[in-house]
């Protein structure tokens, strides 16, 4: 999270009237922690390992402490890379006895989709607090379920939702808030890549979907910070080749629309078949856009008000996106606060995901349940 | 249109592999014409005395012969500004003897929607050529009336899309057919304003629609231009705030999807409520994308490939949008071919809009008749 010193130094910046940044600071422990926490990564795919793995590093509460993956090599190779000793290297099959490491008090789920409930679930049955990549799940059941399981255990459950921890996007967040754009009309949230075949992502078992359940968790996201409130209605078509190797059994592109109680509207896009990293919020007065909008570094944003079109530059921020949002778990984990982006924000996304699906496959426009 | 000359300077500019401009040309007299051929301008609203009439002066092939209004102080007066003789300004009263004066060969009807029909058809019955101002009508009822009209009377009808003869959009449209973004995935068109309240525009009577009838049609009829092929399905969304005075009868926006033979989908914006002028279409290879994408001048065009993102500067064409506009019209009149924007160019745009208004009222998506 920023500081109050950089987050000053942002308004300054911005050429505009802003409220302070709008996302709940999660509560700072009130002392230096006697101890960082200990991070367990799950799954070492390159993610993980080219993302996750380096940055904590960096991390002011919080370090690597533990590595579980099934391939004995990446646990020899990471563990010794990271020195972690081989005591805290654990396969899938003696992943439960983790309770028993008390170096380990957070779990970083970064494995295929279609794992992410159970090993949540277990890290919370072994009394951890989870951290798992987004989608959450594939299915909204599956959601509830981890949900269910964290509280039980009286631990925090969060999802890797690092665009809130990003700077330029939580800064459009904060102009869309503050009424710089007017009154929001409508959203357009475009993310998308070609997908190489031959992966885990392209295969339902693991993936549970296809670039809906990817890169178009952005979009959905991306749309729903921004307008700060939840859709009420949402219709989408769907368009796969299924003559394309990659699409046997999971969809290209599915783009769809949404509705927000105040009347906005977002148009939002999922792609593998398409490169697309973009949003902008346009209002009454004018708009504030991003492009690319969710990299891992080199964002660009734009604001246009009364005819002109302006770049925005922010400061570098103390904490890049990855180790901001490593460091709120273990924040919320000492504070006892909720995290910004909790396992209720991943089972937003999740039922929208459904009715998306549904909306698509039905060629109606689906009203959406109140979470 | 463009001659050969200026238009081998635009591909040389571009910096990409181009096929020629694939919009057909309009055949060119033979030899020089004995005579510009007259228009009479039916309807002298800002567009006709603003963008319109101060153009036809640059015309090749045509010359303002006539004016049509029911404004005597508005034919006295834009009569004297532009030399018409009192035997050439009309009332709608009289409009119907516009047939025994032989220095109108071709009428622009610049009317409010619901009119455009019946003001075309009576110019087409009067032995007139016509260009008449989009959306062509307020049904596809009145555009295949409008289309039967001039084809009983053996003259031509057009109707008028500028970018259609705007050098950026139909270098756009090149791009897209010349494989330079690959295989095309996604259109989007944007367009829209802050519309001003007491207004024609705003009174369903006269316009037909809110939104979708006015700034709309560019976004539909841009994805198609784009996408070179017609549409098989809309979904669509509108939201209105009926209790601001200006929506008392028409649509504020109404955001729609499309899918295409191919598979490609379009995500289009129509508003009254936001500005919004761009387009982009993207493929499997890069983009190309303009914003604003159809104003009067200062077009602005990018494309993306292979990670790298170029703005695009065509020189500037011989002639203007409008002066192209309206010359083509002219010198089809003098060589008998077609308009490249004829009544069925119009009568598709007309059904999509009847659809895309169905698929909204109803919550469902349309499958597209074919024209």
């Amino acid at each position: 999270m920023r500081n109050g010193q950089s987050r000053r130094e942002i308004l300054a910046s911005s050429g505009a009237a802003l409220l302070a940044a709008t996302l709940p600071a999660c509560g700072r422990a009130q002392e230096p922690p006697k101890r960082k926490l200990g991070y367990a990564i799950v799954g070492l795919g390159s993610y993980a390992t080219r993302q996750i793995m380096p940055r904590l590093k960096d991390c002011e509460f919080a370090k690597l402490t533990a590595l579980v993956s099934g391939t004995p090599e990446k646990l020899e190779r990471f563990g010794t890379e990271y020195g972690i000793p081989k005591t805290h290297r654990y396969s899938y099959a003696n992943y439960d006895s983790i309770r028993d490491n008390p170096d380990i008090d957070l779990v970083y789920v970064v494995l295929p989709n279609s794992l992410h409930a159970e090993y949540s679930i277990r890290a919370s049955q072994a009394g951890k607090h989870v951290l798992c990549e987004k989608p959450m799940a594939v299915s909204s059941a599956e959601c509830e379920a981890m949900i269910a399981a964290a509280k039980k255990a009286g631990k925090k459950l969060m999802i890797g939702y690092r665009s809130h921890f990003e700077p330029y996007n939580r800064h459009g967040i904060s102009l869309v808030k503050s009424g710089f754009i007017g009154r929001p009309r409508l959203i357009t949230s475009e993310h998308g890549f070609n997908a190489q075949p031959n992966q885990w992502r392209l295969d339902r078992p693991l993936s549970g979907g296809g670039s809906m359940m990817d890169i178009g968790i952005y979009s959905l996201n991306a749309a729903r910070y921004l307008a700060g409130e939840e859709p009420i209605e949402v219709s989408a078509m769907e368009s796969t080749d299924r003559s394309d190797p990659r699409f046997r059994n999971v969809e290209d592109r599915i783009d769809w629309q949404m509705r927000f109680p105040s009347g906005a509207l977002a148009a939002c896009v999922s792609s593998y078949s398409s490169n697309h990293n973009a949003w902008r919020a346009t209002g009454t007065e004018g708009w504030v856009g991003m492009e690319p909008s969710t990299p891992y570094d080199g964002h660009q944003m734009w604001t246009r008000k009364k005819g002109k079109t302006e770049q925005v530059t922010l400061p570098a921020p103390a904490k890049n996106q990855f180790v901001a949002q490593l460091d709120h778990l273990a924040e919320c984990a000492i504070s006892g606060r909720e995290p910004i982006v909790a396992g209720e924000e991943g089972l937003k996304d999740m039922r929208l995901i459904e009715a998306i699906y549904r909306a698509a496959r039905e060629g109606k426009t689906i009203r959406v349940a109140k979470a």
